[in-house]
């Protein structure tokens, strides 16, 4: 058994860190919130006053779950600067979601100083963090990629290697922009059937066994009524929020930019999720993009 | 067997009125193209030279596969008025993809006149056709489709029942929209990846694995070297062309506007396929939209 | 001074009617609201009590005014099919907003009958006709259009010539599409003005100079406080309403889908006003698009 | 009189200089093009071989031209880092149009070294670059802009103050992105006309007197035939480039990210000059997006 640092204790991080934890790995880990590293603490694992005590030990591999990429710049680069503390044998493993050209520049920064770090963002939300069921999508070494498996599999049960440092951010913005594309052009779709006479189900039946197959009709469907069990059949409560739809949409524009890409379906859909949001629907699933179409 | 009438052999219908032949139906053929008719001629079929002669004996069912919502609604009610020489034993299957009140219009007209009548648009494209694998979207009483069935059998293998005369129009242009979000959405994003250093082929696996995951990526694939034998793999050659996609989101735009509709993603979708027509593609595979991103 | 049929005494046409009525013209009205007529004949208007009926004596012009494309066709053609009663002596001046191709349509009817018709939707709202000051945009022949002049200015102030029958309605139309364009960019735009810390009343000011310079800018800013006297200064009560703005872009589309042309912003704008009019704010100004990017 | 540093000699910046020159100003030039600073030389500035060498002698104001926000950052904070070098006395006008957080980070810069600096991005072109007759957008402290009045009123003719460091940039881009969405309407909205049989001449001229007027259907026609002395008649050849308009509205859509804000209208604006540029047509005038829509 190893042991991990881990930073970011969240509503992803937490899951991912008890996962570790009963899987018989040491764990040091630190949050800005105190309340959040009592709570690992309680379970078994040693609580860090800083990011940086963590490495007053050596440790076998370093997790980071952060919100955003300025929070990543700074604890990495620029304000804690961590890069400094850290052994060149630990393994930095950073699983926030956070704009691919962060990643890129993290990356290069550990480089630097001969740390082997690989980008590792997560899809599956909050249920899939419990269960252990994330995707993780990698970006970096195939070596140091391979040395992460063992910690990886603790947490998830799906690991792609999407290509160089950075690229698993790529991968799962790609992922979002589509998934967003799809449930909006679903919701729309279903309820030009409706508001034409069909039935929600029929239709969805129809779309799924033909050329309109994706994702949403298969496991997510928008329309109340539909499907049991997702969040469009409890008034969108839990699943994946609006607003992190609205910010992975972000970071995906921001990678267009950057790029000189064209999106304009993924533009239209950011503006979409935007004016959902503006309009008070923000703690809901992302599937209550439906409410945008239907009367109600 | 049973005799047939068949109006409309372009090449949707050719291929149908073959399998209908080849299965040992006697078949009445009309099309205003008499070279058409003559080919059906040489494999068996009785040429007819006008629609209304088809009905100088009789016929157990009527099939139709017209171009557009003006050439029905001029064949059986306004011009042609072909609902005043059909006698009321003959079912009516009308394959051709128009707008849904147009096809509810002439249901209405023949359900004065006693005449049963389903509409049965078909996705498949002419290789569906050619093989008889298409698939039919049904909009119609149940007991005229039970009837249909025996027919519907030799020319395709899914069937389809969408709910009330109209109904299979709304069904296929509504699966339709969807399909030319996702094949956009697929566009964009896998060049937005590319531009950012991702091997699309790596991008659209992890895809097709995860939250992303569509039709487009399963079975068309729109990037050049991903997929054998798509359209991307031959210069867009052959496939569903980009003209009658603008021609099917024109059908569900008109439904929009007539049911009072909001559908952002799906009237995008119609501009960009009409001016991606515009600039010269229209006789293109619409996987082709993905050259309004790839600079190429 | 003249005999004047009118027909459709709405919001619009009761004050046109009671301005040629003070202009000294003899007035036959006709609604289908009896309380509508009898508030004219108050005002020394002659009720009729029905539509055929105003031609039981000679009238010079008969002018309507009614809500939407199938009022118009029942009217002229196929229900009332008033085209059978009208003397070709008589002048008609449809200012209704509808479809160009049902407005050229009618016009094909009276032409067969020898009726001189013009096309002469209005802008300019309620207030302007109270206020005799609407704009005419006017699709129909030279001659005719001057025969109406001494009508057309009891009644508005500006009367525009746009081409031949039809063209009126095209002209309205697409003046109405691109105002709904610029409200919604102006409201984005200076939202985003506003997020990034600018004062809008300083911004609106310095692009009104500039190349951003618009009508709604200058006449009709949609962010409260900038100017007075306009809906976004009374909480977006009066004015034009959402759901008549969103009735144009529906016929704006319906004419793209005729006409095979691609139009990005337009539809754009028809959705966003759509999905405004779902979330309840039909009734309200169409400046009222802005709450859908402010936090408010 | 006084001495004036300029560096950024390019398309805009040297016919800047040359105005500050003639109107008797001592130059003290610089760019990284030798034959920039050669042909300034000849016209009497005194050509510098670094940005730095600029300031061996006092200079009473710098003005800056440069092409994007990286160039910005590095000149005045990371590479050349001439803030450590200005002294406090010096003005700094940075002209250059650049994200707003980057004009607010490199001012913030300079006020802890007591600089005084105002963004000072310009609208008007390269004509209006050789003319004198620019205007100004400027962000910053009104004393600072009090003082460089002298030097902006010799290069241009309108000067606005849109609030503190970092507002001209903002006013700059809204200004230009509510211009793209006015550019791209007028085309489509115009072609629309003309594919229902209108004269595009008349259309525009009905449009400008009404609600639908706005700048590009005052001075800027898209449409061949319709203007003179426009880029449309001259094939899109001169005026403000496509490539230089996706620019700034990548900047718009940065601002847009960085503040929260939806901007659907000015989203799919830049889409469409994305994909309008990655056909090819990156170095014509923006008005050529009116190809997009017009068979030609």
């Amino acid at each position: 058994m190893a042991t991990v640092g881990f930073i970011g204790l969240g509503h992803m991080g937490a899951p991912m860190a008890s996962n570790l934890l009963a899987a018989g790995h040491d764990l040091r880990v630190f949050d800005i919130m105190t309340a959040s590293v009592e709570k690992l603490a309680a379970e078994g694992a040693q609580p860090m006053d800083s990011a940086a005590h963590i490495f007053s030990e050596s440790v076998d591999v370093l997790i980071t779950m952060l919100p955003s990429s300025p929070h990543v710049e700074s604890l990495y680069v620029t304000e804690t600067a961590l890069l400094d503390v850290i052994p060149s044998s630990t393994l930095v493993i950073e699983c926030s979601t956070i704009a691919p050209d962060m990643a890129k520049k993290v990356a290069a920064a550990a480089k630097e100083k001969n740390i082997a770090l690989i980008d590792a963002p997560v899809s599956g939300g909050t249920a899939g963090a419990v269960a252990g069921t994330l995707t993780f999508m990698v970006g970096g070494e195939a070596a140091a990629l391979e040395q992460a498996q063992t910690y990886l599999s603790v947490m998830g049960k799906n690991v792609f290697h999407a290509g160089d440092n950075g690229a698993g951010q790529v991968a799962k913005i790609c992922n979002n922009m589509l998934l967003a594309i799809h449930m909006i052009g679903t919701a729309e779709t279903l309820q030009l059937g409706i508001n034409d006479g069909l039935d929600p189900k029929v239709l969805s039946e129809i779309m799924k066994q033909s050329s309109g197959n994706n994702w949403s009709l298969q496991l997510y469907n928008p329309v109340p009524g539909v499907m049991d069990n997702v969040p469009a059949a409890n008034e969108y409560d839990g699943g994946f929020m609006v607003d992190l739809m609205a910010k992975d949409l972000g970071l995906a524009l921001e990678a267009a930019l950057s790029t000189q890409s064209a999106t304009p379906m993924g533009s239209l859909a950011r503006s979409l999720y935007k004016t959902h949001s503006i309009a008070g629907n923000g703690k809901l699933d992302f599937s209550s993009i439906y409410k945008m179409f239907g009367d109600s």
